[in-house]
């Protein structure tokens, strides 16, 4: 058993408008000076394989055909043994 | 500057209907055999510092104040220099 802890993130030349909006709403709070704020998904699922390199696999399928939107999104995973 | 990587999981004890939802649509893709699919939010922001202390701290309100809902979701976080 494995887990793959998968993060999808917009990619840098796409304009995130939800991260500009937690960016203001820090500016308002007085915590400092905090900038480029981008929101992204994280995904974490459990995986029945063979061994790391067949869930790797598998966790890159489910990414490209399923999670991610390979236009305007990058993903990164890794893959930890239970 | 930091740059700080934040992800926020719903607890463990909470329904994710998101991730059932992505659950049953990888069983519909013939990839294998996945399960425990949790959705969560991934965050990253650029913190002026002096140090990573600092910086760490920032981060920790930034969730505790904005990001997260405490009695719902968890947080982790990292916190690299550039």
């Amino acid at each position: 058993m494995f887990l793959s802890k998968i993060t999808i993130t917009l990619r840098k030349s796409i304009l995130d408008p939800q991260g500009k909006a937690v960016e203001h709403a820090i500016g308002t709070m007085n915590i400092g000076n905090i900038r480029d704020v981008r929101m992204g998904k994280y995904i974490e699922l459990k995986i029945d394989a063979a061994d790391e390199a067949a869930a790797r696999t598998m966790t890159e399928q489910v990414c490209t055909k399923l999670l991610a939107n390979p236009i305007m999104e990058d993903f990164h995973f890794e893959v930890e043994k239970l």
